[in-house]
């Protein structure tokens, strides 16, 4: 490995130096994410896959598209980014994810599912207008193909009418195992033949592919031929007319290399089904893929320790996550309420539903990779009297916005979302921070938006929602829960429609902070610091974005400034309520307000901590806004 | 027809009856939708298939699920709305889809497409749970079943195990004829046919298919094995494993009957494939079911008068479509830069491309229902160089939110969003109103969000869109542009990024009116009522909703109150990003600022001039809140 810095010196290497070079890279892999947390198991099974595709293609000149991204790893160590690849996730280093900032080798920023084959198609149809040469490559798991927006695209790779490979990379798992009637097509097909098929297969294509000329696509048409399976595998593919090549075995590199030689020059789309191994090489990954898909650092020869759901805190100590409180929360509240059922988009462990689904099997449903079809499925549940709670990250849940306002918000069904990783996301970056939840749900009528500042109030906001018949949202950070000595006793008391609760109410104060969500904590830090100061602070606990608190400007006394916190970008906030709720009444605009929260950028892979700081939404950016305001009215008496 | 008001009612006439009830009906369909506008080639080709359905089913117990739901005509007729009927999509009347707060034969209030797969897959868990007995029949044109959303519920079908029949509605068209594989599949399979086929097949589930009883399954078998084709139908639902019957002639009543009494007690989900033709019965509509898809008033036993695209007069009297305007500008700029292509989600006609497809063929792409497939291949385009138009209306683009934030605001591609339907959309309801595109828009990094207030500004907007390197919104109405008077000479200042235009400037004047948008008209009739009343009011026409030009409260002039209007919900609007702004900096918010725009509720279908009013921000409604501010801040001197 160490002369191998970018794909020119991997090309220089015979075939056979290729195998060890592989062990290598799975070596760095595996020591770099033991210390820096990361996607593990899917990188470890495409390293072979990876070091094929950089082998015969000069992705310089041709473009390779990766889905979802997070299986790049090898592709960035043989990049130029060896040394950077130390640093994977550090504020200081390099993204988990492709980024073309970093390298003209990587495409798209990406992060969500589904959409390697439609960019490509863009791609491939540019290129096809420019006439330029470069080949296009898409890599697409088998979870990922199962996705709305990729099918939309197979449905139309039609467009195309020159080279596009993509390669399926089917290792019959997405973070949980992989759901549907594709899924289970491609799980029968792996049954229906054997590692002796799959060898021969391999045989077959090293000993009678030729290597360049013009008998090619002849050549694969007849080793197809001979791949004896029970099911046809391209009867999917070929209703949709596209031509099919394998399966082959994805961890042999000789095989791979000649196959996309061979299928590398077709003058149409194509698609290589590879098989591969999620989490190979490393046992403990092999055999618990689900726990090493997105983990924490962890010891190579010990035991994972519990990763807390990958959390990492900004506001306090205590080891209890969100995700954890919510899980905890709604099995209690599910064992006295046969109507609440639980809905999953590959993510059930990621959202807390791992014991619901074991203790509730028949109320639980994971629809896979499908955020669109989980909310109207939901929304169906709902019409025939289920309680349905739909549990999906903030940044996936953009992927239901429209049927969100159809089938939820317009029918006005209880439809309860459980939005994990609203707010800053910590190290996984841009395409997976949740700052844009308030602002596309508070715009549909009907929706009730929640924001728990705590543990205690995460029970609470839950049983507030299943008691009405509206549609609410419950979001909460990828954080733990605040410290025992942050929740105010005034949290203990049941949620009431839109009615935000004071924590805090001083007689000489000039200055209210009215916080949504767990940044309360980081508010009534703030608070504290002032104190010390002599600048007394009031603190109110919104509670609801949507409804925003009618009476929020009396609460927060008459002739006092009001400075909102959120985690979550400024533009349509809970901040932005507040002031539209300003403009509406007769005195609001009168007084001064200050809204934090993210500005209109991307905010780069660091720690939750360290984003919270650069935002301006921890204790001494909220303090230091309080001096700011406290000080401009002091003057203006 | 006079003795049918109900689906009792129809399930007292004999099968012969019916054919003579379907022709009834057709006539009566037509009648109410030349005088009333609606969709129509859609509504006429479903007659027979509707009254089958609700011959067969009760659906006051069992459940029917329309896709899309502007095929629906025949089922309001059936089900308690004939005389209703009349009053069609009139405000005073019933509503063009289907809707629940109606009657409740109609499920879910539905507009987009793909959803009635998922929702009925939600519905048959939640019956199955509660073991109740309705069956459940969704019913989903070839058009939408190939959407993302659709496929995934596809894809999660066999999460259900109990009775749900989907009807697939083959009429081989969208609004346009059908893009992508399965389109062509469907085609494919209609040719590898005959008429004689189709009346053997029909022959035989009249003779060999028992009414009731065990055998029917085997029967249905037998009977599919009989049916001759070229290619196999149902190879692209086998491989996802859904039992498939069909294709059947989908006007032959009794025929339909027969097999859906055979299919209505299936234990597990099955699709019914069901030919029809669109438009049949009315010549013009059969031999041009694009322009007979939704059209305004027409004379039956003539010509049908140019429709204007839908589009309703609340601004002006120029009979120029925004729609028209849009496709005009962009036709004379594409001859001059060929690096723009244009990109339609089954919209060609409706989003004014017509003219482009037909003189650019090479540099058009549809790419069918599937808008968030759309703004990917868009994606990949910009990222080769071309300058991709993709024309999608406000709502439908609510699908693409999550595309847009990825794969063009995150990469910062040049990609131009032209959003028609921006704003309330008349007689479609609301379902269709374009009132969340600023909101869900604005919040992304890179995005530059414009609304032209004119003919002349769609122009000049679309050449400062080509001439950035960034993503450009550009939203307009489904209305006809002002009229030469009301386009101020201003209005041909070439735009600059984040510049607003000041149109009106007094000394005296005490309020500013900020429009967005073509909302400028009414600001400036608003503007010569209160002249005659001696209040003078400033005008500034916004262009930019990101970024908010920098200066807008110095142009406002500095101590004026300002009063913002567009056609666009209150919440996450212009208004709400003026008031962000004002927020940010230290003197915005000592003046007074008031919104106007849609409140946070669903706006019931009615002319677009009506729901002005409504709404508020129509010259009157301008006036009066600029008198009441008026008022106030005289006061305070």
């Amino acid at each position: 490995m160490a002369q191998v810095n970018n794909p020119q010196d991997l090309k220089k290497l015979s075939i056979e130096q290729l195998g060890p070079l592989a062990e290598e890279i799975r070596r760095y892999i595996l020591g770099t994410v033991s210390s820096t947390g990361g996607h593990l198991a899917s990188n470890l099974g495409v390293v072979e896959l990876t070091i094929a595709l950089h082998y015969v293609f000069d992705f310089k000149r041709d473009k390779l598209l990766f889905d979802v991204g997070h299986q790049c790893y090898a592709h960035k160590i043989l990049t130029c980014r060896k040394e950077a690849f130390r640093r994977l996730r550090q504020g200081d280093g390099i993204s988990g994810f492709p980024n073309p900032e970093e390298s003209e080798y990587d495409q798209f920023a990406v992060g969500h599912a589904g959409t390697s084959i439609p960019t490509a198609i863009g791609m491939a149809l540019g290129k096809f207008r420019a006439e330029k040469e470069g080949r296009i490559v898409a890599l697409v798991g088998d979870a990922s193909i199962v996705n709305g927006v990729s099918f939309e695209a197979l449905n139309n790779l039609g467009l195309v009418k020159r080279q596009l490979l993509i390669v399926l990379n089917d290792n019959s798992m997405a973070i949980d195992p992989t759901q549907g009637a594709v899924a289970k097509y491609f799980s029968e097909l792996r049954l229906s033949h054997t590692y002796e098929d799959l060898r021969r297969t391999s045989k077959n294509i090293l000993e009678h592919l030729p290597v360049i000329g013009k008998g090619m696509e002849d050549a694969l048409e007849k080793i197809k031929k001979g791949i004896r399976m029970a099911l046809p595998p391209s009867r999917l593919f070929e209703s949709l007319n596209i031509p099919y090549f394998g399966p082959i075995d994805g961890h042999n590199i000789e095989v791979l290399i000649k196959i996309l030689r061979a299928m590398e020059n077709l003058n149409h789309p194509a698609i290589l089904h590879v098989y591969t191994q999620k989490g190979k090489g490393f046992a403990p990954a092999e055999g618990n893929q689900s726990t090493y898909h997105s983990t924490g650092p962890f010891k190579i020869n010990g035991d994972n320790g519990d990763n807390g759901n990958g959390a990492e805190s900004a506001t306090g100590e205590k080891k209890l996550t969100f995700t954890n409180s919510f899980g905890r929360c709604l099995l209690k509240l599910a064992e006295k309420d046969d109507r609440i059922v639980a809905i999953s988009s590959a993510m059930c462990d990621g959202t807390g539903l791992g014991k619901f689904r074991e203790k509730f099997a028949d109320r639980f449903f994971d629809v896979g990779i499908a955020e669109s079809a989980a909310v109207d499925v939901a929304a169906g549940l709902a019409k025939t009297g289920a309680k349905p709670v739909v549990c999906i990250y903030s940044t996936f849940l953009q992927r239901s916005f429209d049927q969100i306002f159809q089938e939820v918000a317009l029918q006005n069904l209880p439809v309860i979302f459980c939005i994990d990783r609203a707010g800053v996301v910590g190290a996984d970056g841009p395409t997976h921070h949740g700052l844009m939840d308030i602002g596309f749900l508070r715009m549909m009528p009907n929706m009730v938006l929640i924001a728990p500042a705590n543990d205690v109030e995460m029970g609470l906001a839950l049983e507030f929602a299943l008691s009405i018949d509206k549609p609410v949202v419950i979001r909460y950070p990828k954080d733990f829960t605040p410290s025992e000595e942050l929740v105010a006793p005034e949290c203990n008391t049941p949620f009431e429609l839109g009615k935000a609760v004071v924590i805090k109410q001083h007689e000489n104060s000039d200055v209210t902070v009215v916080a949504y969500g767990t940044v309360l904590s980081e508010a009534l830090l703030a608070a504290k610091t002032l104190e010390q100061e002599d600048i007394a602070v009031d603190v109110i606990n919104a509670r609801f974005a949507a409804p925003v608190d009618e009476t929020i400007f009396t609460l927060a006394g008459k002739a006092k400034g009001i400075i909102t916190v959120e985690d979550h970008g400024l533009a349509c906030g809970f901040g932005s309520a507040v002031l539209e709720r300003a403009a509406l009444i007769k005195d609001g605009l009168t007084r001064p307000i200050m809204i934090l929260g993210a500005p209109r950028e991307f905010i780069k892979h660091d720690s939750r901590k360290r984003q919270f700081m650069a935002v301006g939404i921890n204790a001494d950016e909220i303090a230091k806004t309080v001096r700011q305001m406290h000080k401009s009215l002091q003057k203006g008496k």
